[in-house]
């Protein structure tokens, strides 16, 4: 039912080609509040999330997934400009190669804390000070498979909608609450809210399995390179350790909310 | 008491500079059986390790960690040939910007099934496929915190001691046996040991929580594309499922790999 497509955009100097591939920069994502979407199964996660579709670059010949196509079939049946173009321009907007054939803009939805309704018995997950949007994604990925409730990126180094944080999330970004705010912010939140923060550190008196995780809380993990900032250490947050029992002293910090978080899961269960 | 250095290499086209540096891609690697190690920990452990050094480049104005500092050291007091050179050089044969000030070529430990003694109640990972260095590294940095007595990469698609996997994994790949083989030789070598393979597998009827996961076993996890291919369809393998509560249907690997570790570990303790 619907017209044929027109040519294809060849240009890589168009310039909505031109605008859309600037978004591979952090300072033109903060500066419109969009960003990029690589992959039919991040799409189809960020359009079952409700998230404002601006437009969307397809090369159909690199259409070749279910998924891709029933992201396609979703965008043109929502009435969203999808344009077509060449292998070389839709190399432009994507990120890598595992774009799927397309590369849609969709507004970041900027939240925080205020914009959260934790429910009550609260999983949430929080992550300070992270730089890498591939551990950001990761962590969402698995706080996703925890069923956890919302994650908070505290004092975050990287912009959470980094298009390689959507990726390595596999777009379950789009489905579990994410906001920002400052350390300080967080923790007066949480107490606020009665969720007790659970803390992740190296030198914690008490084992991960020896806390109770049922009920209201929130698992909190350090950066990579510094562990958690001095905010922390406040008499209402509990730390707890994982046991290491080979040579480095600490997991990543993407194992690390793996391990703590699907103990919660288990403890609950 | 050591003479005062020679006057740095400069030339990007030394032969050393350009035959370390070919040690960035995998054929070279292959071909002559080393590697190299970017980062001041990850040779730490590999000269704990006992792994065989070659030689070493380091641009001493780089050299800022006590870390650093100590590997420096402990390569001169063991005779290892170790060559000033500019920031450039160094630039050439490193991987990334952490490679603390020095860059050492070592012979990668290459080891099969035979070479592996597990111990009575052995812990062993297998990762079936794995393609992703990274994705290596950081189980294997996993695999370490947990105790597991060896890593076995069934029919690996990246090269175990890929620089990138070093660095992943903190330099924990010299301190664990890493052995490679086939998945039906994997196999067969765990039900000889008595090692009771435990595969994660989406569509598993059994939770990994409902398994007893004390004496000896294998964690086997599937590539990230394919999962786990039919040779671990096999009555000799338990599969587990590890619970989903979100949008995605799986974890990544190295999560997942987190996940059923501790709770081994767990259970052991």
């Amino acid at each position: 039912m619907t017209a044929p497509p027109p040519s294809p955009i060849t240009s890589l100097a168009n310039p909505r080609v031109k605008a859309a591939a600037r978004l591979r920069e952090r300072r033109a994502r903060e500066a419109s509040g969009l960003t990029l979407v690589d992959g039919a199964r991040e799409l189809l996660h960020a359009l079952d999330g409700g998230i404002a579709v601006e437009e969307s670059f397809v090369c159909r010949d690199l259409v070749r997934t279910a998924d891709a196509a029933a992201a396609l079939e979703q965008l043109e049946s929502a009435g969203v400009r999808v344009m077509e173009v060449s292998p070389a321009v839709l190399g432009k907007v994507a990120f890598g190669d595992r774009s799927d054939g397309l590369v849609t803009v969709v507004r970041a939805p900027a939240r925080g804390l205020s914009d959260l309704a934790p429910p009550p018995g609260a999983l949430i997950v929080v992550v300070e000070a992270v730089e890498k949007p591939g551990n950001l994604g990761a962590i969402l990925r698995t706080a996703d498979g925890a069923g956890a409730d919302a994650l908070v990126a505290a004092d975050p180094l990287t912009d959470l909608f980094n298009p390689n944080a959507i990726r390595a999330s596999l777009g379950t970004i789009f489905r579990l609450p994410v906001a920002s705010a400052t350390s300080a912010a967080t923790i007066d939140w949480l107490v606020d809210q009665a969720i007790r923060p659970i803390a992740a550190r190296v030198d914690a008196p008490v084992a991960y399995t020896q806390i109770d995780l049922r009920g209201p809380i929130a698992i909190v993990l350090g950066s990579e390179a510094t562990g958690l900032s001095a905010a922390w250490d406040d008499p209402r947050v509990t730390p707890v350790r994982i046991p290491m029992h080979g040579a480095a002293d600490s997991l990543n910090v993407s194992a690390a909310a793996a391990v703590l978080l699907y103990e919660a899961v288990r403890q609950r269960a």
